[in-house]
């Protein structure tokens, strides 16, 4: 057993896209557990574009991380020392313990991983936050009925790809929008959208339309920017767009070049009667039990498929984050932590 | 009885803010109705900002208005001549003639005026569409809870005014927006709205914070553009927008110059899981009995009021509407035509 753990802080607060010399790697002691505690070991770090809205100093729904404070996610951790009754040796659990190799928890906040998540990252991505976005979103706000297109972006990722599998399970027609010919050829070849474009052709507006010759009636907003200038003009009336993403505009900063776009998009709101709701998964988080028997069972009839990035070695953390806000992961990033 | 009527057609798409010249008033012969039909004579024509909508080459929820077409619009009418069993001469309906002094329908779309709409006008303003639209936007859409705040530009208006005056009967807190002294006395004095703030006030922004010390839970969307700005930063987690107007952008025309807002604008959506709606009142027509019903009783306790701002003349029509546009009413704008 290590002595020293180690940790990731935020070490500047990035102006635009992060650079490596933002985040920090430092060595701590591992804590001991006390009474009614477990140490635990970080087996995997789930890496999640959230992250980069809590770098910068905004109010949003949740506080920023403070510079020189641990980077802020979820992991799937191993008990390695127990003083608490309800956790043994070698127990994997999801916690929220940031990006650090070790910690010390009491057990209120942690949730005990069963065998539906098998392989166990799973927790971190189709069967955890991710998946259960894409599931609330869609299912509580998109709303799709038999026959209604939905397009969602970052399709080939964690959450775009449920959106599509759970609109086509639910009937709809699934569009995908990816970046490159690797990723579009999975979006339809392995999840089985009914049509993919490629957010990167020069016609790609074009090709979306072609994409949905009946409009769009939920656009499950992942990216912002240049998408939804393409997405708003084929929204039927009554369309809805879940916002739970922005990927495109995380890394900008100060006051974006003119023209006002927002005018146009009011107008659209207004005269096709959108819905557009902004959520956070958390506040569907009663829906959790339902969501993982759900899923897990359409994982084992193979109606549900999902792709894993991992990406082994803590410190490589910094860089994996950095090239997931440029698109440059395939599937759910996680960081496993091998060197114990 | 006249042989010669008039109607006002589009004779050319305005560019920006309509000029009288965008208008044509012509003489035309009154028609003689047929077997089951019957004349109407104008009494009372509605002027509403959406006809501005029409008036344009635009996709939007309605067809525009051709070239040399009437203007669309809704009436109070008389029935002055009758060859249909189920109206009588001298009864008064409501009706979509558009901007005519008299025709010949067939009975199939008049909705005939009970004792309630009193005065008759009230069936073109508190009690029609204008009413209706504040009645189910607010109440389907909007969903103030007791104690919350609800805010709502154009408070002087027939929507704004009712949008305050139910959020107040539903234990809501209202606030107005209202331009110059005279409509924001009469916002705060004669509607009872909690608090009233000038847009056209150089500290408007600061002094709608002050307003709202609790923020914003329910921002009925009139009037789009600064208020806007000023609005966006007050919203609470879960507040709900219901965009039924933008009439600060209407005559705008080519693309608006920059800073890009939508950025901001999708990130509030995002980060405090707001819900933006576009509504229509035809959507939620089924709620009309109900929504005559409890608002005529409501203005028969004298919790509702309302205003209205006649001009009499048909002629006039144009310059009224030219002026409603830039907030030179004051109440529900109706023209009476009193020449018969």
């Amino acid at each position: 057993m290590h002595t020293t753990g180690r940790q990731i802080v935020l070490a500047a607060r990035p102006t635009g896209t992060p650079k490596s010399t933002d985040f920090r790697l430092e060595e701590v002691a591992v804590p001991e557990p006390g009474d009614g505690e477990v140490l635990l070991a970080t087996r995997y770090l789930s890496l999640d574009p959230y992250m980069r809205g809590r770098m910068d100093d905004r109010k949003s729904y949740a506080a920023p991380t403070p510079v020189g404070g641990v980077m802020e996610g979820e992991v799937v951790a191993e008990v390695v020392r127990s003083r608490h009754p309800d956790y043994g040796i070698g127990e994997r659990v999801l916690a929220r313990l940031g990006w650090r190799t070790h910690a010390v928890c009491d057990g209120t906040e942690l949730t005990k991983l069963d065998s539906r998540f098998s392989p166990v990252t799973t927790a971190l991505g189709v069967l955890g936050m991710p998946g259960m976005t894409a599931y609330t979103g869609l299912l509580t706000i998109g709303k799709p009925q038999p026959n209604q297109t939905v397009v969602v972006a970052a399709a080939s990722g964690p959450v775009g790809s449920m959106v599509g599998q759970i609109a086509k399970i639910k009937g709809a027609r699934a569009v995908g929008i990816a970046g490159g010919a690797q990723k579009c050829a999975f979006v339809k070849g392995e999840l089985g959208f009914d049509a993919v474009v490629d957010h990167r052709s020069p016609d790609f507006a074009d090709e979306l339309a072609a994409a949905c010759p009946n409009g769009i009636d939920v656009y499950f907003e992942l990216v912002g920017g240049g998408v939804w200038q393409a997405v708003m003009p084929l929204l039927n009336q009554f369309a809805r767009v879940p916002v739970c993403g922005l990927i495109a505009q995380y890394n900008n900063s100060g006051q974006p070049e003119g023209p006002d776009r927002l005018p146009a998009t009011m107008r659209e709101v207004l005269s096709r009667s959108l819905t557009m709701r902004g959520f956070i998964v958390r506040e569907f988080w009663d829906q959790r039990p339902a969501f993982v028997d759900e899923v897990s069972a359409w994982i084992s009839d193979g109606r549900v498929r999902f792709r894993e990035d991992i990406v082994k070695g803590f410190a490589n953390a910094p860089e994996a984050f950095i090239g997931m806000l440029d698109g440059r992961n395939f599937g759910k990033l996680i960081v496993e932590i091998d060197e114990d």
